[in-house]
């Protein structure tokens, strides 16, 4: 058996379609439970999602030797913290925060000596719902699981983490910290971000709304990941600041000129910087087309 | 018969598809198709989309009681002038172009008397594919179509395109030309414009491209529009400069103030931004939900 006791900590979207996909791999024991509402573990536990349940972190990973936390971003530190001194010292924990250099400085700040056995980690995937009722084992599938491990990351801990998410479909790649967090602020953050920004926009020039009546599809496309969680999304910006604000410095020039472009009525100019951007999305598009037939599920 | 003979000037994805869906209703009698290239005529006369072809557009309308100009909006009036001596005096002529000022100008320039037989049209449809074999006579099926008639325009004529869209199964509706630009620049143009800017961000962020592969839907879908035809939006981009600009300069203001937000470390000013956009997208997809249930095919 992969995992012996599973200890899922936030039984949402990620941490249950985890859970549901390990039981389904057959890859792990029982699974435990943690969240901070009783009603929600107790649905959880109906669902079958998990085995049992407990309120109180500390006393959930005791004698789990697989802990996954799947909290939003702005909460894993106080779960760590909470951890800290009941972790089985060959348990293994890892997380699947969008933002890593944040969870890397919170584990360093407060798992003291059990940090060696903290691998962070982040799954590309999800959708725009959240909650254990949107969870389904085969989120991952075919999905890339990012690792970040860290110089004092045990190799073992590294291996049982990359093994679990192997076990649910999902192909894993590791990076550095800060790598991860600069490509996910351009291919992630940033762009739901710009999601967000172009709603306020529609929101200020229409205030009636009542003409987005006329918004066809490549509005809603844009706009889909405007429906993800407010609270969740101010997390993740938060919490990759500096990447983030570095990448809408980019856009803001790569806008510029497009705009520098209009304003001169440089019909030339204007087709190079749409032409270039062609491209970029064509090469992408067939890396994406590839990677998505191997895919089920809408992800984010 | 709601038209004898149908001149179709133009005959890729919005007039190809024009001309099946009015085929389909038994809604024209012949249909002529007419475009520059032979071969693409040949193409559309083997796919049965047209039952005649003419490269010459003077030669097309004669004869014809509708006509519809379905090129790109920078070809608008070069075909405009080269029919207006040959419109029949009872005839009706309306266009496709997704901005209306700058047709309406061009029509008032070179349409002489005939202006009062000519409606300008916006069917809010289409996909981000091209040409005759991406048309279908389901593309118009519950989508708006916007006619922004002129003071100069007959009423029989504005009815007779009005009854020709309904035949399509479109939901027709009139806007002032000035609204309906200032309108597709915010819930259109200009999301397009973002998606463009957002592609050649990551193009310079990532020059190997190779870290795209970390990529998950919401880019896909956010960009998904930046696949459209670099040229046409060039065109589009151009014709509509001033209500564009202006709303990029409104999305910069949104921008900013998420920006701010973050640097900040503001988080209950970054929620309240997020938030308000997240209502503003609540708000667009309980009505697109609505028409959505009612269509068929994909839109942009």
């Amino acid at each position: 058996m992969l995992i012996n006791r599973l200890c899922v900590i936030g039984v949402g979207l990620i941490g249950g379609s985890l859970a549901r996909a390990l039981r389904r791999a057959g890859a792990c024991g029982e699974i435990i439970g943690c969240a901070r509402r009783r009603d929600d573990l107790e649905h959880a536990l109906r669902l079958g999602v998990i085995d049992h349940y407990s309120t109180e972190p500390a006393a959930a990973v005791r004698d789990s030797d697989m802990v996954v936390v799947a909290v939003p971003v702005s909460a894993n530190e106080a779960v760590l913290r909470d951890i800290a001194g009941d972790i089985h010292p060959r348990a293994v924990v890892t997380d699947v925060g969008s933002v890593k250099g944040q969870v890397v400085r919170d584990a360093c700040a407060v798992l003291g000596e059990r940090l060696c056995r903290f691998v962070p980690g982040h799954p590309i995937a999800g959708t725009e719902r959240s909650g254990v009722d949107a969870s389904f084992a085969e989120l991952f599938e075919h999905h890339r699981v990012v690792l970040t491990p860290l110089a004092e990351t045990d190799l073992d801990a590294l291996a049982r983490v990359r093994r679990m998410w192997q076990a649910t479909g999902a192909e894993v790649e590791e990076l550095a910290v800060g790598l991860h967090d600069e490509l996910l602020a351009a291919t992630s953050h940033v762009p739901h971000l710009l999601a967000y920004a172009l709603m306020n926009t529609l929101g200020r020039v229409d205030a009636s709304l009542s003409l987005l009546r006329f918004a066809g599809g490549g509005l809603r496309d844009v706009t889909r990941i405007a429906g993800s969680s407010p609270a969740l999304w101010r997390d993740i910006l938060s919490a990759n600041r500096d990447p983030v604000l570095r990448v809408t410095g980019e856009f803001r020039d790569a806008l510029g000129k497009i705009e520098a472009a209009i304003l001169a009525d440089s019909g030339a100019a204007l087709l190079d910087q749409l032409t270039r951007a062609h491209e970029v999305r064509e090469h992408y598009s067939r890396q994406y087309l590839a990677q998505l037939d191997r895919r089920t599920g809408e992800e984010t």
